[in-house]
């Protein structure tokens, strides 16, 4: 069965040596009393509540599946599951990230994010549980009416309600322009609501005593498209003036869906037949609504496979050092063993060390864009919150895709280290990969997050937010450009730096003649981007352990090898993709419709 | 459900169009009869079999899985499986590509390999039960007695019995050298074998008769290591003097592995408990006698990938003509609809066009190997047979490697498509992906394989067969090197061929240095030259396409746009593939053991 150790003394490294967050974070009124140990102790705690309450539910709660009962519309989550989140609740841990007018403990984004890492390192299904939860909660904090906050918001930050988004539905999934649930207004001014979704993440369960649904849907006199949506919150159980639970509302599961991977979690068709709700925000902007929510759950899908990444990484390692097959090329490196282990073999230790650093790499991106999250929300500075803002829009979609790309790259090859009995479920790599696949497709797939990017975030405003953030990369080569030492990081990442400039007016160009040349370059367009950022953090950590390597600290020495892996195998894919970039849309276009 | 739609089209095409094979077929006794429309008609009846025989049971074998009873040790496969195979014996065609000496109609490589591509798209898990058996036919035709050939060739030939490989322990897979199963000498010249078998494919059902494993165990006296290994046949029921079944033997199945994928496919944990068994080949030569079996079936293994590949292609391309999501970025395509059909999007079409790309060049790739397989193994020319030889040699392990990595791009690809349904197993499309991740495992990983090619076929003779393989390219590229309207075709493919030319020889002098630097570059290497044969196919299949797009024939029209399609956007992966292969050995192994 798979192992997790959370990876402490990585988070740590990040957060307190790389991008010094509790200095960033004491400027802020919300946080001006944290300090390092706090953090490194609520990572210590979460990190075992990770490894030791719900990592050994994973594997069998992927063998099991959840269950529906046809009769009652009732959903069974895999056996532990339900006493895993009763624990999460007595343990205070829904409420990390959350308000304290409605009881949150109000910590930092970057404090919970890492959290997640492991939960999700731990087990992705049960962790979507709360993790939709988080969602419904932001969605309701932000557009709540003062009512809907008091009734919501204390049970969700307790955790004792979960929550979900309900938007899909079978004919649209990207366009949701195209949905049809239906909202009838009602004298009491609630609404009557009636359509099918699909694919709803924990949609149905057993585990908290109300499930608060956040639903898109039509008003009657609503305009065709996406200006006609409007948001609704509609409970399982309507909720009393008192708080307490009324009648079962009329929103039930009405099948689960097969799936890849993530079997633990309740993937739900839900039936509205005239479910009662109340209305989010303003009419007809729900999506705009919905985008709150959204956001913030591109980030936590990139989160998602980082956390895959990392265990199907240490499970890997574990497997190589142990398994002996075949010598050495170079010679027998274990010559009291009948072979060699297989970490001796260059490209098993290839594949070991992608995984390692894609999950480096992800993990220095997303602390540093939860800080600017961090700064973004609670900024006493009305431009710091804007430009905060702007960069964590700019860099949304590359840790959706970039990270989850990576995370189905890495799961697999660590997989592979296992050979024949990486295919087998016991060993529990399988699982990753299958895991790994959905974060690739929900929440916008990775073609919908490129095409934001390059598409709305970079040529949308003329390449402004890029060039501020390309600007602190340029910065950081300036200051270490003349460190000889640095020179092997700094120098591909000024190169890179400078590609990207180019490449990304040439798109500009094209994409005045053809708007189409954005879709034909905007995959290979966000993997260059990725890259770019992924060599300015490793570059920023390589500073770092290169000050330190004399410390006798010898994470600082794998610190630098993992960088310099990196850079030598990682890195040179652009290569490639800034050559398949420009060769433009029409060897995608030439092809009739019909001869394919 | 998923479809399937032979693509005879594009077989006839590379078999008379392009290869000009019953030309070639010819020349060799065994086929001087073969004709085109000999050929064509057996592809046609084949494709019917795969198509409304084994297909439809694809997705349900898939749900349904195999079914082991402990107390008889018989497995049960999905249901409509055993009727199927019945179907297959009727018709004939286990007999298609075996001896006519034991009941085979001799057909040439190419046909039997083509029929099993169209076996692959409808249902791989189905297919291994008589793909496996043809192996164990091969590896008794090359390496039986007489009176070994009399008994189990037969029955092989008619199907009325399957075969397996029983290779891998639970302590050895890659390293077979480290096997601990034993076979003891009995007085009257058998063998009681006694060990632990797994990875067994199609090791245990209902669907034939009696099954004959080809086991590998060592001799009392054996040497250590892979010289000390020995082949033996051993059924399931022994088989008496005259031909008929007796008692059953001590081999069986102890349990099913639970799998990511091929779940139709009964993949057992074999039990040898002094099972009768009579040696194949010398003592101590088995593991040279499984080559045999083992080079076959690691051609039969991207043959899988192939089907895979040009089945999920099928299928997304459906669902991008009839899905319609978002509009196209250059104005609405489908203005009477409420959003355009998904195809009308550039990176839905790249993602497409690769699996088209990856099916098209995989099959020519095929085919021409498969011409190049008859010819060694019927050429009454000694030479021709030993060139025949080496450049199958060669291309084995790129047929292996690079189609199943490109099946595990593809049908990930052709998934993606689907968007959340995609994930969904009712639609088929995740399995696909599931069912190729085994591709890339089982018959020698693709690590395993890029050693072969890079250490053994390539480095270890200097060359020699690359070059001449090379030559082959050259010759074409000055045919061609005047004609403007291959030159898009005819330069990459010259310049690769040179950097190929350039790279082989940078890696052996530093292999010189370190043998683990071929190591350290193999894996990239090999995808580096898959891509120079698949540009010299693109460029051949190009040039007939050029001569006939005149013809009113959209097929050429086509041909010509995905031949654009692959240099422009799959090969380029090469820059890449180069620079990290240059990037050597280093940065590998600069990593102590201990810190990963």
């Amino acid at each position: 069965m798979p192992q997790y150790n959370p990876p402490l003394r990585d988070m740590q490294f990040v957060m307190h040596e790389v991008l010094n967050v509790v200095d960033e974070l004491k400027l802020l009124p919300a946080h001006a009393d944290m300090d390092v140990d706090t953090i490194n102790a609520i990572l210590e705690e979460g990190g075992k509540f990770a490894s030791e309450v719900i990592q050994p539910l994973n594997l069998s709660g992927d063998a099991e599946g959840c269950k529906l009962d046809k009769t009652t519309h009732e959903v069974t989550p895999p056996k532990g599951f339900k006493e895993a989140y009763a624990k999460y609740v007595e343990g205070g841990w829904p409420a990390l990230g959350c308000d304290p007018e409605y009881g949150g403990q109000g910590l930092p984004v970057i404090v919970n994010q890492a959290f997640y890492e492991m939960l999700n390192s731990g087990n992705q299904a049960w962790t979507m549980y709360p993790g939709l939860s988080h969602g419904a909660y932001e969605a309701l904090h932000a557009h709540g009416t003062p009512e809907q906050k008091a009734t919501y918001l204390p049970k969700l930050t307790s955790g004792e309600w979960t929550g979900t988004m309900c938007l899909t539905e079978p004919h649209c999934g990207t366009d949701l322009g195209m949905l049809r649930s239906k909202a009838e207004p009602q004298a009491d001014g609630t609404y009557k609501i009636t359509g099918a979704k699909i694919f709803i993440s924990a949609g149905e369960h057993d585990m908290a005593a109300n499930i608060i649904h956040l639903v898109l849907a039509r008003l009657p006199d609503a305009p065709a498209g996406s200006k006609g949506i409007s948001l609704f919150v509609v409970p399982k159980f309507n909720v009393n003036a008192d708080g307490s639970l009324g009648e079962r509302n009329g929103i039930y599961c009405g099948g689960l869906e097969h799936k890849m991977g993530i079997h633990a979690n309740s993937t739900c068709q839900m039936v509205l037949d005239g479910a009662v709700g109340t209305m989010v925000g303003q009419p007809n902007k729900g999506l705009a609504a919905m985008f709150v929510m959204m956001n913030a759950a591109r980030l936590g899908v990139g989160n998602q496979s980082l956390g895959l990444t990392e265990a199907a990484y240490q499970n890997a390692v574990a497997y190589a050092k142990d398994r002996i097959q075949m010598r050495s090329l170079s010679g027998p490196k274990a010559p009291d063993k009948a072979a060699d282990p297989i970490i001796v073999h260059p490209d098993v230790r290839k594949m070991l060390l992608t995984a390692r650093a894609y999950a480096e790499g992800g993990r220095a991106l997303n602390t540093y864009v939860g800080l600017q999250l961090d700064k973004a929300l609670s900024s006493d500075d009305e431009d710091e919150r804007k430009e905060c803002e702007a960069e964590v829009a700019l860099l949304t979609p590359i840790i959706k895709a970039f990270i989850t790309d990576n995370g189905w790259i890495a799961t697999s090859h660590c997989m592979q280290v296992f050979g024949g009995h990486g295919y087998i479920h016991e060993w529990g790599m399988e699982q990753f990969v299958r895991d790994a696949r959905i974060n690739m497709i929900y929440e916008g797939t990775n073609t919908i997050q490129s095409l934001d990017l390059l598409g709305r975030k970079i040529l949308g405003n003329n390449g402004a937010t890029l060039k501020k953030f390309g600007k602190k990369i340029a910065t950081f080569v300036e200051d270490e450009g003349t460190d000889e030492a640095m020179q092997e990081f700094i120098n591909p990442l000024a190169e890179l730096g400078d590609k990207v400039t180019k490449l990304t007016t040439e798109i500009g160009m094209k994409a005045f003649g053809n708007p189409d040349e954005v879709g034909a370059a905007a995959v290979d367009y966000l993997r260059v981007v990725g890259h770019l950022t992924f060599a300015y953090f490793f570059a920023r950590m390589a500073k770092v352990a290169l000050q330190k390597k004399d410390s006798g600290d010898p994470f600082y020495t794998a610190k630098l090898s993992t960088a310099r892996f990196y850079f030598a195998k990682l890195l040179p894919e652009t290569a490639s993709l800034i050559r398949t970039c420009r060769a433009g849309l029409s060897p995608l276009m030439e092809m009739d419709e019909a001869l394919f």
